[in-house]
């Protein structure tokens, strides 16, 4: 940052294990100027996917990377590159958010990276070990790569953390939260937080009176109950298996069927290998995938797996909405969001069929044509708006390292 | 039995691993003639609680018994002994009805025992490891105590195999459940299936058009909605774990939390007696007791630990009533049932002052008053009424005996 005005060129980076996903945007007003993919980074093969919005320039072509490192050198030299850059020089990069799935009880809030904070992150490696070594990676890749310029860390679990402890604690000793933290996290937060933003203001009233069931459906899926801008529930547990069924993930499961599995010889890395990538839609249906596109299609076609496994996804969604209805004392409105929430007319018709008795009533022409905007789906009398908002987790990282850059420091008054 | 008539001197046994429950009926009409339960059996300084009915009769002494053979037939020597006896012989016993917990699969209904069904029951061993192996042997006791005398096996996950396969299965590869019988199987049956009858005979109206959501709260505790007499879903899963808060159950929680702590070296012993044993109330409120009565003492004296586990059961029980609510697509009727349900209007109070968004309102005159008896503590303008209904395990057991031996045989006609 080289001023102490707010910063208005940020880059926001998804670091998995073997991708990066990038957004450069420019903040003042909000607008993409560029974003794309590197997958496959040390598989083989590797690929990059490059757009640049303002004339549409797309084009996907195979790359030389080794590493995360490698990678983001790569992004950073099409982001100046004359023929498909936005940017004169990688200077004018103001700041970079990125996204680190989990915080544990640590971290309330986004923070700015420094030494101690990456220690703290690497603490949480054991609780999230697919995720968190990977966003780690992806910080200290543009530490080497923009020396000098601020990092900022957004947690998946930071929202939830206005959760109160009589819903986040889970019903053994105390002492296992207060020893191993082991608690319910939730996931999926700058999501929620997003789209509960802005469902408030597409229905022109604050945040703080509304209470909304925000349902994220993609590949992952978890749905939250807001109280007035504060969770008070979601279905993602300590960590992103619990909950809804998803695309390979079991979702909620007697905990005694691990217990059943580990007495019958399989070890802890073949059971979370089990539930976590060769369950939901994927194990249920058995067509070979876990997309709800597929599962749909083969539905319509008659395989009968793979309606019982829509089936079941919607019958657990339906019990989450009930559940949170009534723990929310009522609700103004169930937002759907995600790849199948913002898309899936067959998936939010097969749900709001089911929700007359909490006075939710499908509109069938508006759910039909509500493809990705953000669109009521439920009749005028209902008592519960059904709606359809985008997510766009990405600008809401770009939107919280705005706001750490730029907010008067919160450490506290120091006496004199 | 003596003769091709219904029975009707039934014996009800409940065996535990530790104890023998006994409850003696005559069924025409309906009546208990004597009721009681050996307890410490094998444990050392055993005792017998005694009660005759018509005379009210009653003692609890110490007891020299080894083991459940012996029990079985003190409790005989005391049902025919001139001073504090029934029956003038035990000729007389026409049938004995046993609770077993656990049926897997391969009991939808009542059983008479051979050794067919034996053997099945000690296949269930494994699934069912603290409840199965005491309730065959009290079968097998009544064998040796009773030749020739009908036993009849009534299981807790029978009145759940009218669950359909989208709610009983989970969300794993389907062989789990092919090849090692993994899903839901659901506990308390014969409880839900009593309260749902007597809900309906109450109301006076046929159970095929309620639906209900049956909370049948005690020492463990679960959830079943029932839809017009069939189980749509319940919170107890494959074991009797999963769902509501309860003594010392943890009922829902992460099931990568028990993945959790394999990897941090706890044996799956020590996992399940944690989350078994140790948790639920017990865990939460450290108060030395998973008894409702006791946190509820402890709360009111002050103790926050105590009054966070009682907020958090009703929390868990608040989100599955809205979530049954909604799935059965509206209810007529929620019941309380069990020890605590039966008995804690303070517990009823918590969870009704949260139901007024599905249009239900406590009547607190009627709830403070309603100790054990039938009884409906919602306000008339209630749509969604709430009923207290004891419930009745061992009659259900002895109507269950009844039925099974009266009832022409329900093999499959052959041809001829």
């Amino acid at each position: 940052m080289k001023s102490s005005s707010a910063p208005n060129h940020v880059l926001v980076v998804n670091s998995g294990s073997s991708s990066l996903k990038f957004t450069m945007y420019s903040m003042a007003p909000e607008q993409v100027l560029a974003k794309g993919i590197v997958e496959r980074i040390g598989q083989g093969r590797p690929t990059m996917n490059y757009e640049r919005i303002e004339d549409k320039l797309a084009f996907k072509k195979p790359v030389q990377v080794e590493n995360h490192d490698d990678a983001l050198r790569l992004v950073c030299a099409h982001l100046v590159d004359p023929e498909t850059g936005v940017l004169h020089s990688l200077e004018e990069v103001d700041a970079i958010g990125h996204r680190v799935v989990h915080g544990r009880d640590v971290f309330h809030d986004s923070v700015i990276v420094n030494t101690q904070v990456k220690e703290t992150i690497r603490e949480c490696f054991s609780i999230a070990p697919l995720h968190n070594p990977a966003n780690l990676g992806g910080i200290e890749a543009c530490e080497r790569v923009f020396p000098g310029v601020p990092n900022i860390a957004v947690f998946d679990t930071a929202f939830h953390h206005t959760m109160p402890p009589w819903t986040y604690l889970y019903a053994i000793p105390y002492e296992y939260y207060e020893k191993y933290g082991i608690r319910k996290y939730g996931f999926h937060g700058t999501s929620h937080k997003f789209v509960s933003q802005a469902t408030a203001q597409y229905l022109q009233r604050p945040i703080g009176e509304l209470r909304l069931i925000t349902a994220h459906l993609g590949n992952g899926a978890s749905i939250t109950a807001v109280d007035r801008g504060n969770v008070l529930d979601t279905s993602m547990g300590m960590t992103a298996l619990n909950g809804l069924i998803m695309g390979t993930r079991s979702g909620d499961i007697d905990p005694a069927v691990v217990l059943h599995l580990v007495r019958n010889g399989m070890s802890a890395d073949q059971i979370d290998n089990l539930l976590n990538k060769q369950s939901g839609l994927l194990g249920l249906s058995g067509i070979g995938s876990g997309d709800m596109r597929d599962n749909i299609a083969a539905a319509e076609d008659g395989n009968l797996q793979a309606r019982r496994a829509i089936r079941m996804f919607v019958h657990r969604l339906v019990s989450y909405i009930g559940s949170y209805f009534t723990i929310l004392g009522g609700a103004d409105a169930l937002v759907f969001t995600g790849g199948v929430g913002e898309n899936s007319a067959y998936i939010r018709a097969l749900v709001l069929h089911q929700l007359a008795c909490l006075n939710c009533f499908p509109d069938e022409t508006a759910n039909q044509s509500a493809i990705g905007t953000p669109a009521t789906i439920s009749t005028s009398e209902s008592r519960l708006k059904a709606i359809v908002m985008p997510t766009n987790e990405e600008l809401m990282i770009a939107r919280e390292t705005v706001r750490l850059l730029t907010v008067p420091s919160v450490t506290p008054p120091t006496a004199g």
